[in-house]
């Protein structure tokens, strides 16, 4: 019954996500944000949800709370979490359409956001109001929580979760993202990695200077090409210690779970257009990388002049902005404290560390009854589907485990190249439609579980 | 009868300098070039000199030669080279005023090239000036050779050297600038370093990728970082394979001039807010240096996200401008094999080496008589000044030496800590005035010479 109503009444879905895509929403420039919060609450009260923004402090993006009652099964409570808080769009002069468009060619929907994580919003409204459409009610509580600071480490979110933990209580969550493969099938990722986002930066003279002096004055992006080389090798093993020393085995039934994940190198490399993997990764050894490497990456690195042709300057500051990606039981102070004990005892002193972002990994077991639950769903809405034992990505799950202590997983419409956080994101239109399905096949399932 | 006539000309001298800097001529962006050598084709005639702009191609900005035949001592010529393009203004937000203001504050005129170089210039369009408007003649032949390319590495320079070699023969060349230290001494520079300045650069895939990728996709920016490490150590010494071999020790003549050098390490630091010099040199070491070391320099790095705030981006391209400074007998094109050879030694073949500009250094002999003169007319017009073996900058003078087989001796008006290539650049008012006069005495000498 569900099904048909989504199926008719897809042009309304595209609709609204065209709308929320071109309503920009950076949080990391704080642009949008309570325009895109004010439009979220419009359209879940246009599909029948109670909605309303909520507010920890003045100058902290609102979140969007959602609540469906369910007259039958008013005892159990499933909660969607999402975020309305998009990427940056730089560099701009990559995208073929404007960075915030929504234009539509065949099966894609084009814009920043459109699929992370617009898209994945869009089809958890479009699932609880084909319920209400159809039968009037829902089959379990529906709750949903949607953060304008994902996209800038989630920095108030357990703030959010400790202020309104009663109106948040719920039985289990459904993340704000989840991705299908190649070949179709939706991934059902049961965690998270942690991240811990620094800058370091050097200011060696108090300016610019004619690049004839380097015979005397000290070069900031000198000084961090030589911090930054005693970080990792270039297999891409981090060098700083004691790294590594809370990161524990996979469990057996984690292996087994990575050994029958699926990984299509070929397309892989061929969509990054690249011919090796870092360390000459190969077979299992990508997938138990994909769950459980940590990483140290440099996501930027800016220092003197930039343009075209030449400028001979020595440049008065350098800085590197490094995210590093953590697995359960590394603790990001902890590693913040390692990292700067370590260029301390190199004598790089001069360099200055700031943390801009720390998040814990979380896992949710195999065993738990919600990940067989939401696997029958999958399977059924798109004939098959993966579990793998965590993301490669980071969110915080493990504030929600903390606070709600119910399990968390990750199911969505993302297509894995669909370019999220680079220019020309997409949303696959087939995809939302089996995704909001899906989404109602869980509700159901789970009401039952 | 010359000083008197400048002295009471200033005003117009100042004004003509602020229109100059008004006009910018940003060679690396290829802005108002055209403009500015009309302009200064105008201020020659103005003040008395045959002038005309030289093409040797489409899109190459024109030279502006101007000319004053002498009557009495039609057999002698000296010639002032000069530029009239500019450093790029970046970083702009670190100018108080515009970048091409002009501004006056007290004896200073702010603003892109009021130092570099439009200030030189103008004292010499200037000095001929005063002996036309005084005497009705000047002492020898004058000619004016100013380029619109310097900033960018005077890359055909040698061109028009070659074309117009008889238009531009001469006995003689004054450089285009000069440095005038904190005890106001002028500096006789009778040398320059050369400059190889190459762009490296890597693409590991097709387009930006979500950071959570590390695991498998390489960074372009560890990559350079890998590099870069094998290129130089923390105190400077180039680590490339025979980068020194064709570097000669100093002349006897040559120490003994380096060892009279002044130079004010405790200014010099607190100028640049720095506390130690690289290689914590000290001493006669700092003018060996600043005469004869070869740097390798890092001019730009540019990678990722460099916006505010965390961006978890894996980038797909990451470069580095890297200017080296050569010494006599050092080739840039032989230094840039031994680049090229270094990197694909040690397994660096994705990373590609564009030569932006490559220019050999030049000195003239102490020993020359045209150096005795510059001497005797910086001492009368200063009441000092002070001969350096080899500025620590470049310039295409090993071009003028090889086509016109002349002396070329560097002397001007600009302050040592005048902000050259950097936010801020001034020129004082009265060194340009002093300056002015010592062109004249500069000219006179010389024709009795």
């Amino acid at each position: 019954m569900q099904d048909k109503f989504i199926d008719k009444n897809m042009t309304a879905l595209i609709s609204d996500l065209q709308k929320l895509i071109r309503q920009p929403s950076v949080s990391a420039k704080n642009v949008g944000l309570e325009e895109c919060a004010r439009l979220v609450v419009c359209m879940m009260r246009k599909a029948g949800i109670k909605a309303e923004t909520l507010r920890i402090g003045k100058n902290i993006p609102p979140a969007v709370y959602g609540e469906v009652r369910s007259k039958q099964n008013p005892a159990k409570t499933i909660l969607f979490y999402n975020h309305y808080d998009v990427q940056p769009a730089e560099p701009l002069e990559l995208w073929n359409d404007k960075p915030f468009s929504g234009n539509i060619r065949g099966n894609k929907i084009y814009g920043r956001g459109s699929a992370d994580d617009k898209g994945e919003l869009i089809t958890r409204i479009k699932a609880a109001e084909a319920f209400l459409k159809t039968t009037g009610d829902v089959p379990c509580n529906i709750k949903f929580l949607v953060e304008g600071e994902e996209e800038i480490g989630s920095m108030h979110i357990e703030d959010y979760l400790q202020r309104y933990e009663r109106k948040l209580s719920c039985d289990a969550v459904i993340w704000e993202f989840g991705y299908v493969d190649e070949k179709d099938r939706p991934i059902i990722s049961l965690g998270m990695k942690g991240l811990l986002y620094v800058e370091l930066s050097v200011q060696e003279s108090v300016r610019d200077a004619h690049s004839s002096l380097a015979v005397l004055i000290e070069n900031p992006a000198w000084r961090l090409v030589e911090a930054l080389k005693t970080l990792r090798n270039k297999d891409g093993k981090i060098l700083i210690k004691d790294w590594y020393k809370e990161v524990e085995d996979f469990t057996n039934e984690e292996l087994r779970v990575i050994a029958s994940e699926p990984f299509d190198e070929k397309s892989f490399k061929k969509e990054y257009g690249i011919k090796r993997f870092v360390g000459d990764k190969k077979g299992v050894k990508i997938r138990k990388a994909l769950v459980g490497e940590p990483t140290c990456n440099i996501a930027g690195f800016t220092s003197g002049y930039e343009g075209l042709g030449a400028k001979t300057v020595l440049p008065s500051r350098a800085l590197v902005k490094i995210d590093f990606r953590l697995v359960p039981k590394m603790s990001p102070l902890k590693q913040l404290g390692r990292l700067k004990q370590h260029l301390k005892e190199r004598g790089f002193e001069d360099i200055q560390v700031r943390m801009i972002h720390g998040e814990a990994a979380s896992r949710t077991k195999i065993s738990n009854q919600f990940v067989k639950t939401v696997r029958e769903a999958a399977n059924e809405a798109f004939g098959k589907s993966i579990v793998s034992v965590s993301s490669a990505g980071t969110g915080p799950m493990y504030s929600f485990s903390k606070v709600l202590k119910v399990p968390c997983i990750s199911i969505g419409s993302t297509y894995i190249f669909s370019r999220i956080h680079s220019p020309n994101e997409f949303a696959r239109i087939d995809l939302l439609q089996k995704t909001t399905k899906c989404m109602c096949k869980i509700i159901k399932k789970f009401s039952n579980q």
